[in-house]
C-alpha cells in the first residue's frame, strides 16, 4: 500500500524531469560558476518591486494597528482594499465593477483553483489553447474535471477559434485563456475577444448550458510598444478574471492577486458567495493580509517595464540575428522561439552545452519549440548571445 | 444547470447560518454600539504581533535584495528558514528535525488539506475526536475521503481512545488530533498520546496498513499554568504535525505556517515531495515569501501569553461564580461551557438577548455546550460578567 494518493502518484512521476533541470542548473553553477550558466527557464522576476511597496510595507505597521494588519477578515478579502482594486480598474478600462466583484486571493494559481472549484463537477470538459501553462491541467485535475488542449496556430499563435467552436460541447463548462500569454508573448486583440465572445454566447444557447471564460491575467501590465491588452469582461458576459500581483509589482512569492466576477455572470453573487467559501474551504482562507494592506496603497504602481523592453528587444535582435525564428512577443517576458529541428528536447540539450537553459515547448503541449523566459539581467542575456550563436552556427541557420 | 459545482452546493447552503450570526453581531452592533456587543464568536486573536515581528518586517525589506524578499523559491520554502525552524524545534522539544522535515505552508488549513491531499484515495476513512473543528470536514471532502467522528469524553474531553480503537478499520488513512485544543482548551497528556501511539501501532500491524496521525497544532505554544504539550512525532512514527503562526504570532491574516513530516513516517522523503507538489498544485504555490523571512528572525519570539492567560482567569472565575460547569482550559484561548438546557442553541439564544455571541458547540459535533473565545480585551470580558450572571439566574444556576 502505497503512501501516496493514486491521484498524487503521477504528479511525483512527472516531476522528477523539472526537478533534473533544476539540479542541473545548480550542477552546472557549482562547475563553471553562477555567472557562467544561462538559466532563462524560470518567470521569477528579476525586475524589483517598486520602492512605494517596500515604503507601504513599513508605513502600514508603522501606522495601522497589528490585529488589522496582520488579523483576519472577511474571507473575500478587506472592503477597503476590494474597493480600491475595483475602482483602480475602473479608472483604467472603464468597466464598472464594486467591491462585491472582487475576491482577494493567494495569488492567480490559487485564484484558478478557487473559481474551478466552485464550477466544476467531475466530468466537466474545461477546454484551453496550445501552447498553455501546463499547471491548468493539475488545477483541472483537482476537482476532477477534464482539460481538452485545442491545438495551436503556429504562425500567429493566436488562439484557434475555429477549432475551439467545433470542440465545445454539453460538457463544456469552462474555457481558460492566458493574455498576455505564457510562453508566447501573445495579446489576443479585441477582434479575437471578439469572436471568442460570439462562439461562447452562441455555444450557450445552442446546448442551453453556461460556459464560463477563465481568464488568467498575471502579465496584463507587461505589453509594450504601447498595445493594448483588452479587457475580457467587456467581451462575455461569463467571464471571470483571473489576476495576480506577481508579475506587475513583482511580489511573486507573496501570493498576492484577486478574482473578478463580474455582475454580468449567470447568477453572479452565489457564484461570488461560493467562491469565497471555496477560497476558505481550500486552505488559502484569505490573501495574505499585510500584502493586501499593501496593494490598497499601491494599487496603480507598477514594476519597471522599461527593464523587460530592453531585454525583450536585446534578445529577440539576437536571436533573429543569429537566425532564430520567432513571433515578436507584445507582452509577458517570454520568447516562444522555434527549433532548428524538429525535437526540441534535442535542441535544449544543444543549448545545455553552452550552459544555456531554455524549457522544451513540449511541456506547454507545443512540441518543435522552446519558451526563453526574458526576466533576467539584461547581462546575462548579453553575455548568452555569443553562445545562441555558436548553436544556430552549428544548426547551419542563416541570420539576418 | 446551476453555476455551482454540486460539492460546493452543500456548504453554500450551511454557510447560510454562519453569516447569519456574522450579521447579526453587526445588526446588534449598530443598534447598540459596538462596545455594548460581547462578540465571544472569532478566534481572531486581540493581542498584538510581537513588536520584533513588526521591525523584522521594516528590517527585512531594508536589508534583504527584492527579489529574494519577494520572490519565488523552493515550493517548500526558503532553505535558510526551514533551517531555522527545525533548529528552534529541536532546541525546545529536543527532536532532531533537519530542513527537509519542514514544509512551509500558507496556515495550518493549507497545511492540513496539502497533507490530507498528498496521502488520501477517495473513500479513505479519516478519525477525529468531538468536539473538532467543523473545517476537516471539508478539508477531508476535498480529497473525496470520509470524516468519522469518535464521541467526547464530556467529563474530561480527553480523546476516546476505546472507542477510536474500536473505529479503525482498514481504510484508516489518517486520524487527525487537535492540541491544545479547539474548542475545550484541553491539551493531551503524554500518557494519552502515548496510549494513542500504541493503538495506532497495534492497528498498522493488525489491518498491514499506514495510519498518519496529523497533529494539527496552531495553539501550541498557548499552555498556561506551565503545563507541557508533549511533541506528538515522539509517541508516534507515523505524524505529521500541522503548525502554524496565527496564534503564536498573532498573524492569523499572514497565513504562515509549516508542516513537519519527519525522517520516521514511513516513505518520508516521497512524502515530503509528494507533499511540495501538492503545495504547488492546491495553488499555493509557497507559503508567503516575507512571512517566511520574518520566520527566520523571529523563530523563538511569541505573542503576550499573560494577556491571554489574565483573560482566562476572569472569564474562568466569572463563569464558575455565575454557577456555569466548564473545563478550566489549559491551553488555546477557548473555553467549552456546558449550556444550562440541553438544546445549547437555545442558551446561545439567551446569551443573544444580553448581546452576548458565542457558537453552539453543534457546529464542533459537541451539542449541549458552547464556545466562548477569549481572544478579545479584558474589558470585554469584564463587562460581559453582567450579562452572564442574568443569564445564569434566569436559569437558575446557583454560582461557587
Amino acid at each position: 500500500m502505497s503512501m501516496i494518493s493514486k491521484k498524487m502518484t503521477p504528479l511525483v512521476n512527472n516531476n522528477s524531469a523539472i526537478r533534473a533541470m533544476f539540479e542541473e542548473g545548480k550542477r552546472l553553477a557549482a562547475v563553471y560558476g553562477a555567472e557562467n550558466v544561462f538559466d532563462f527557464s524560470l518567470g521569477n522576476p528579476n525586475v524589483p518591486a517598486p520602492a512605494a511597496v517596500n515604503q507601504a510595507i513599513c508605513d502600514i505597521v508603522r501606522e495601522e494597528p497589528s490585529a488589522l494588519v496582520h488579523g483576519y477578515m472577511n474571507n473575500a478579502g478587506f472592503e477597503d482594499v476590494r474597493e480600491a482594486i475595483a475602482a483602480s480598474l475602473n479608472r483604467r478600462f472603464h468597466t464598472a465593477f464594486h467591491m462585491g466583484n472582487i475576491l482577494m486571493t493567494v495569488g492567480a494559481a490559487s485564484g484558478l483553483n478557487v473559481i474551478l472549484k466552485t464550477l466544476l463537477d467531475p466530468g466537466d470538459q474545461v477546454l484551453t489553447f496550445a501552447p498553455y501553462f501546463v499547471e491548468y491541467g493539475n488545477y483541472v485535475r483537482n476537482y476532477d474535471g477534464i482539460l481538452e488542449v485545442v491545438l495551436p496556430d503556429t504562425d500567429t499563435f493566436q488562439p484557434n477559434l475555429e477549432e475551439l467552436s467545433r470542440r465545445i460541447t454539453e460538457r463544456t463548462k469552462a474555457v481558460i485563456i492566458n493574455t498576455p500569454n505564457n510562453p508566447t508573448g501573445v495579446i489576443y486583440s479585441a477582434e479575437t475577444l471578439t469572436r471568442l465572445g460570439s462562439i461562447l454566447e452562441e455555444k450557450e444557447k445552442a446546448f442551453g448550458t453556461q460556459i464560463v471564460l477563465i481568464s488568467d491575467e498575471p502579465y496584463r501590465e507587461l505589453a509594450y510598444d504601447g498595445v493594448e491588452v483588452p479587457y475580457v469582461t467587456k467581451f462575455y458576459h461569463n467571464t471571470v478574471v483571473c489576476y495576480s500581483y506577481s508579475k506587475s509589482l513583482s511580489l511573486p512569492g507573496e501570493r498576492i492577486g484577486y478574482l473578478v466576477i463580474p455582475d454580468e455572470l449567470t447568477d453572479s453573487s452565489e457564484v461570488f458567495n461560493a467562491a469565497v467559501i471555496a477560497n476558505r474551504v481550500t486552505g488559502s482562507v484569505n490573501a495574505p493580509s499585510l500584502m493586501q494592506r499593501v496593494i490598497m496603497r499601491c494599487v496603480d504602481e507598477q514594476a519597471d517595464l522599461e527593464a523587460y523592453d530592453r531585454n525583450r528587444n536585446l534578445l529577440y535582435q539576437g536571436l533573429r540575428e543569429a537566425g532564430f525564428e520567432c513571433v515578436k512577443p507584445q507582452g509577458a517576458f517570454y520568447m516562444f522561439v522555434k527549433s532548428p529541428e524538429p525535437d526540441e528536447k534535442k535542441f535544449c540539450e544543444a543549448c545545455r552545452q553552452e550552459r544555456i537553459l531554455v524549457v522544451p515547448g513540449s511541456s506547454f503541449a507545443c512540441p518543435g519549440y522552446v519558451r526563453i523566459s526574458y526576466c533576467v539581467s539584461y547581462d546575462q542575456i548579453r553575455r548568452s548571445l555569443p553562445g545562441f550563436k555558436r548553436i544556430a552556427k552549428a544548426y547551419g541557420l542563416r541570420g539576418e
